[in-house]
């Protein structure tokens, strides 16, 4: 069976790769529809299914879908998210509209697929940092429960979409000829520099992107009471999350053990040689659909800790791609009952 | 009264700042000499005291010297430091030689100058890395004894010397312009990515980076029974590393008086607004002689914890800096007695 298949910001970041994942993953596609702004309208966009033009989203080209992805505004997506789900397909959304919705499955199909059983229509998507955290943290969870995560990210730019990636680039040219650099996306130079500031702050003194790391992988987990701190920061890399996570568990589960579960976990690849070059980083690990760890080593400055290294390319595993394996895995739960 | 100063690895990327700092700090050098390998010798260089040859180092040039500041390898200073003392001068070492020997004292000035009144002659310089964290909590530790310390860095090209700032530029310009980087210096691509390996692998799956914060702070702080776990990461920013610490306390402190006493603290600037651009970054911090701290907020994830962001340039306050604060300190507590 084939699916009529429609995409909400199809031009964006997230939306011209999940383009190309769906032929990527030879995702079932009967048709596809590709919708954008005003702005984007009439243009055409080469896909896996043919040169097909861009529609400006409007709610009556909502009828007659199977699946719909968001990949749009938190705003955007709550008001025509719903409409989309009352006209019967099944949204997956991008956006962080729905993920703390008790009605809403917050789904990452390796570590809580069951939790897509009782979607109502709609199914979100966590954010890019968290995705990549409880897949490499989930299998250690399951042998020990965790108590604590401290987590630092070095984010890239690609996750504040295709304008910052253009003013790194833009940016970093100024630099090197020696002029200076101007700022318009980011709230400082972010070319040879870190920015510790993602999303808006909050009152508590962390940012929304820290906080989304600390409620979305309790909803992810099932488990309320791991306690969670983060420090978001923008790095001057193109594409890739990389995260450095110390972890206390219940009992002790070691490196060895530890090791040997996220070898065998479905969507990690471990790359843990104590040599030069032996571990993940952003540049290698870019449109690669796995989850990398590596540097896994006890925590020592705790009693039943582990540290990890952590690299996943945050426009795939962190969104686009975690949203059409949501859609594959209901296919797949649909055909199996 | 001024003093017979040298400098051993003139022209290094420390040596250089130490020859800018004298002079900037307006050190009372009575005579300058600056010795190199055989290959910088006869190179001459614009000083604060005029322009001075580089002679090649020998073991006949460190007779009638009040003062020297070693910045040359780890092996050359265990065999040339002692003799130095030997000979009269006071040796101030950069390298990591002698960091751990309990006659010899690990000196932050702001932190723990009353260790130079046991020296015999040597005194080692810390880590880059550990200097700005030291400083950042030691105020903080002195309020509630710290009983743990997890750090992430993000630190600066330029803690790898000069050739590594040139190789980071030089990958830079390759990728804009379309080429393939060439690697020498780093074990991977280190423009527009991050690597999670600084010095040498240990048994322990730390690397020798991660433990030098680790060992070197509990000798500056005095305080065995800390524990501290570090990551330390790579990242293509020229100058002055960035730091996340999240720190847990015996009692609870609070944000109002971490950021209380760290205002009021020797060698700090506070940047801690909760808006856009309102916290340190490396490419403001550049070649300012502070330790900055910014993001200062609870840790969540603990009952007496704190998060903080601290930035500083590791080739002055974590490198040539603190170096001639160390003498400054000396000059000081003899003239006072």
């Amino acid at each position: 069976m084939n699916y009529r298949v429609a995409i909400a910001g199809a031009t964006g970041a997230v939306g011209q790769e999940i383009i190309r994942l769906l032929d990527l993953r030879k995702f079932p596609v009967e048709k596809l529809s590709l919708f954008g702004s005003s702005r984007s309208a009439g243009k055409k966009l080469s896909t896996g299914y043919g040169e097909i033009e861009v529609e400006e989203f409007s709610e009556d080209k909502l009828d007659r879908l199977d699946y719909i992805f968001f990949a749009t505004s938190g705003e955007h997506s709550k008001i025509y998210a719903p409409i989309a789900a009352a006209k019967g397909a099944i949204v997956i959304d991008n956006s962080s509209a729905f993920r703390l919705n008790d009605s809403v499955p917050l789904v990452v199909p390796e570590v809580n697929s069951a939790a897509l059983k009782s979607h109502q229509g709609i199914i979100a998507n966590p954010n890019c940092s968290t995705i990549q955290m409880v897949i490499a943290l989930n299998p250690i969870h399951k042998i020990s429960r965790l108590k604590r995560i401290v987590v630092s990210t070095y984010q890239a730019v690609s996750g504040a979409g295709q304008a910052a990636i253009s003013e790194l680039n833009t940016q970093t040219s100024d630099i090197l000829s020696g002029n200076s650099p101007t700022i318009k996306n980011f709230t400082k130079q972010i070319a040879f520099n870190v920015i510790p500031h993602i999303d808006v702050f909050q009152d508590n003194g962390y940012t929304k992107e820290e906080m989304k790391m600390v409620d979305e992988t309790l909803k992810i987990l099932g488990d309320s009471k791991i306690r969670i701190a983060a420090n978001c920061v923008r790095v001057p890399v193109i594409r890739a999350h990389s995260e450095a996570i110390n972890i206390e568990t219940e009992g002790y589960v070691g490196v060895d053990k530890a090791r040997e579960v996220l070898n065998k976990s479905t969507g990690i690849t471990v790359i843990d040689e104590h040599v030069d070059g032996g571990y993940p980083t952003p540049a290698e690990v870019s449109e690669r659909m796995d989850t990398y760890v590596g540097r896994i080593r006890e925590d020592i400055s705790c009693d039943n800790g582990l540290a990890l290294w952590v690299v996943a390319d945050q426009l795939w595993k962190g969104a686009a791609l975690n949203a059409i394996q949501i859609a594959e895995c209901l296919i797949e739960q649909n055909q199996n009952g």
